[in-house]
């Protein structure tokens, strides 16, 4: 494994991590902007132009930049979240090249009204079906509801009016200020040719205009409300209830990830044990999510309307009984383990790599090998855990909940 | 990377591809068994007996086996198909001896009727919840169509009657019958000792008593039929077509993933230019299942009601193309691309590899290295894609539509 970096004059970033025993190669586009980027205005309009990047540019259009791809055998896709939007392929070394030829056309799109008008009833149908889906609608309520003003509570997809009401002016503007050289890295990982492909990369976008990009990036402790909508159509609650935990910027994010592996991992943890394997909840999972300047506990709890009270109280038990005792060394050892494999599974593969590279140098600046993360998750003692608990208090939370029941609250 | 095999004297085959620049290690128990093998009145038995494996033995109960594959910080499963029931762990390779012991306990459950009976319920379930997802049911009920009472046609779940009926007996002789070592096969990948881990099955496995293990294995060509169950909840019409294919042990497996490709694949093949891209069918895609000593094409398409007479007309249409014109040169190398990167992104870590090495053994009797695949894929041509649609005509096939929709059907 060798790294490499260069940051062309533009600003824009270039890092890789050549591994020539690798079978395949990856390249990203990482942009740092997304929901939390957006006035109420153009809500979802980060989302959007994901989708618009696809539809090609002065020289492509749709269907051939799908022919692209295709000819390349890539596997390929893009992702918007809060404050990212990433695009990406995987092919083999011999495809690379091309793959990233193509992506840097494609980050300097068309953006064609007709496109433009006819993706806008792709876009709503997203929404749809989205808040058709109750465990992805209840953590996007619950995190509107946590963040309240905070911009890092702005739904990624948007709502049907503010789709209805962008207009093509407006994600010219948005494109034009955030997809900005100075804005973005692109990161590459597995086998190419470094050399090579930086050469192509500086030749097509080295002359990319930078603009000043910010970001607004107060912490944000959370509104500590509590809400719940009733549906009628559902069958099942689901709940969700966030807390506040540290940010990607925060070296105790290790720690807090095997908090959370503690408290919510699919199977031998608090909640599986006293939900789960109790029968009273289906699925009951917590992940800590590390953001730019802040981050949060979100933990996920579904169950039948007659058991939701008693969700609730156990709930309260653990944190309470965490706020008490704290964690025990199986458990941290059992987490760490998790974590650990979860960690090299996905690092093992050039696209695992290429994701972990991109972050870890929008976030931080920063280049870290798989071994270093898993020195610090190593690293982690009970006591890091334990105060944690005791800083953050994640027994203090916001909670949303959707369901066909009308009456469940905490007591807390 | 150094293929390693030893058979013990009872018939357990043990099978690894050693790789110690792999960060991780795997291990899979591949049991010669699936619905194929069953008779009507224990239908659903193989897919259940995976269930009752992870209930434990005479030494663990279901909760201790949890929480010993969650020390190890094992990514952990298993599956049922219409052949093989499959049982694997991926982890770091410290915990490879661990995870091998743990399986090879497993594999000799206690099969309690306590857990027998509470399991009932859980398997009711998923039928339940399976007979809800109609992309999955609507393909269920094609195969028992084609194969109408050859046994490639038996559902992998059962059904709540044979669930119902079935009696712990039945299940322990069921288990003595095809749990026999000289039907299994352990596979292992990645980075790990060879010599231990063998050492260590061996001494496990090693006492197992073999059985006489027999299956039907006669090729069928598919009824011909064409039915359609009209569900008026569906909002979509939901149409699966198969036809014949070529076996796994047949060398033209190759030349038919790519044919299936061609036709079928998500993004620009036949059916997509043709239905998806004109907005006719939200999905269509085709795949090749090469099944032992048998195999089929699989084609799934969603559409709206008002379509479905379009739809069929339109494949119809690119069938007769195919019959008459062929595959394009360029058609071939997009498909061999595609397969070519999915071939190498999915054996690039030790759980892919593991699948392979597995399957490769217990169809074929065989090591193949992921670059014998590749230059398979790679010699293909046109004339043996072509002879291929010659030889098994695909527009020749079975046929069952589920939606609310009541009179389409093909002319043909």
């Amino acid at each position: 494994m060798e790294f490499k970096k260069h940051i062309l004059d533009n600003g824009l970033a270039v890092v890789g991590e050549v591994n020539s025993f690798a079978k395949s190669a990856a390249i990203g586009f990482f942009v740092k902007t997304g929901s939390r980027d957006e006035i109420k205005q153009i809500s979802g309009v980060s989302h959007f132009l994901e989708h618009m990047l696809f539809k090609g540019t002065d020289k492509l259009g749709p269907l051939e930049v799908n022919e692209a791809f295709d000819r390349l055998g890539a596997h390929y896709n893009a992702f918007t979240s809060e404050e990212n939007t990433v695009f990406y392929a995987a092919v083999l070394p011999e495809h690379l090249a091309d793959a990233a030829q193509l992506w840097t056309h494609l980050m300097r799109p068309a953006l064609r009204d007709d496109d433009f008008n006819m993706e806008k009833n792709v876009i709503k149908e997203e929404i749809a079906m989205y808040e058709d889906t109750p465990s992805y609608d209840v953590i996007d309520k619950a995190r509107s509801l946590y963040f309240d003003s905070h911009p890092c509570g702005n739904t990624v997809l948007g709502t049907r009016q503010s789709i209805d009401a962008l207009t093509a002016k407006q994600m010219h503007d948005y494109f034009t200020a955030r997809y900005s050289p100075n804005n973005m890295t692109v990161a590459l990982a597995g086998n190419f040719d470094w050399d090579k492909t930086l050469r192509l990369i500086a030749e097509h976008c080295g002359l990319w205009r930078q603009q000043t990009v910010t970001r607004q990036t107060k912490d944000y402790p959370g509104s500590l409300k509590s809400e719940r909508l009733q549906k009628a159509s559902l069958k099942r609650e689901h709940i969700c209830i966030i807390s506040p935990a540290v940010p990607m910027q925060d070296k105790r994010r290790f720690a807090a990830s095997i908090l959370a592996a503690v408290i919510g991992d699919n199977v031998g943890s608090r909640y599986f044990w006293a939900l789960v394997d109790k029968a009273l909840a289906e699925t009951a999972t917590m992940q800590c999510e590390s953001m730019d300047r802040t981050g949060a506990f979100f933990s996920y709890i579904r169950c039948g309307s007659e058991s939701s009270q008693k969700v609730l109280d156990a709930v309260k038990a653990i944190f309470d009984d965490l706020d008490t005792n704290g964690i025990t060394a199986s458990e941290l050892s059992a987490a760490k383990n998790k974590i650990l494999s979860a960690l090299v599974l996905k690092n093992e593969i050039p696209m695992g790599r290429l994701v972990s590279l991109g972050f870890n140098w929008v976030y931080l600046n920063e280049y870290r090998s798989t071994e270093q993360d898993i020195d610090d998750v190593k690293a982690v003692g009970i006591d890091d855990v334990n105060s944690l608990i005791k800083h953050f208090r994640p027994g203090r939370f916001t909670q949303f909940i959707l369901g066909p029941g009308s009456d469940t609250s905490i007591q807390s």
